[in-house]
């Protein structure tokens, strides 16, 4: 039998368009502001909350073991989610293409410091994939009724290098 | 003539409630996800956007020379604004209450690493005071129409200290 293992790639904005959105402070401001001192780069997230309304939580996660065993997928069918870590350690992002109600072709990304990465709405993602213990993240996604929760569980997990 | 140096106390959740929210993942979570790795800190931030949506945009700032002569406040009457620092580096608020249509009396704190902080609608702020060069912060704030900004000049700087 041989193991496959998912190897993440460094995250690439235009490659993860069609999962959401990868932001980061690089570039190009679209404004200067406070005396001169400080570019802001202007909108930068697709973040559709649909019927409900923007809210801010705070995710405190342990670290994962690397090679790390995926064995769950979730969606959020009624918002985007964004998550902002509050720290500079890099994070992996597994995401998929939906197949027919479940997830399809595994993607993993791991990000640079002060990068933050979304999903848009229904978009099939990994939990979050810490690689160092207590890491803190800001997330932004829908508060709201209605059920927000889709997930998917593998027979067999999917192991994801570091 | 004696020179007034406002000095920044560590920022407390209680005291600064009547200007906006301080957030982060210390304390009992709201909900354990992700296979039990990960607490939840759900929706812990006041984010009236009012007539417009919720955005995310980035702040990349250069440091303040410190001590740091403060000569302008703002604030936006149709949406609150949260900053998120993407780095564990603290940074200096400074608030006033209304006095008449000008910022009051004036108030500095200095955030923990891993804390963010919101101002609530038409509350009184200094421009971003990072300590740090190349300080890069997610902010979360209402992107529409109207006039969103209002700001007051001082005649003579108020000093911040570090």
């Amino acid at each position: 039998m041989v193991e496959t293992i998912l190897k993440p790639e460094p995250i690439d904005a235009d490659r993860f368009r069609p999962f959401g959105d990868v932001f980061d402070a690089e570039g190009e401001p679209d404004m200067i502001i406070n005396e001169g001192r400080c570019g802001r780069h202007h909108d930068k997230v697709r973040l559709d909350v649909g019927t409900g309304r923007a809210g801010i939580s705070l995710f405190r996660t342990r670290a994962v073991e690397i090679p790390y065993a995926l064995t769950v997928m979730e969606r959020h069918p009624l918002g985007a989610q964004a998550f902002i870590p509050m720290s500079e350690d890099p994070f992996i992002v597994v995401v998929a293409e939906d197949d027919g109600g479940k997830p399809g072709m595994l993607h993993a990304f791991k990000t640079a410091p002060r990068q933050g990465v979304s999903y848009l709405p229904n978009t099939w993602h990994a939990p979050l994939i810490a690689l160092r213990d207590d890491a803190v993240f800001a997330v932004i996604d829908r508060i709201g009724s209605g059920n927000n929760l889709q997930e998917f569980t593998y027979d067999t997990p999917v192991m994801v290098s570091g």
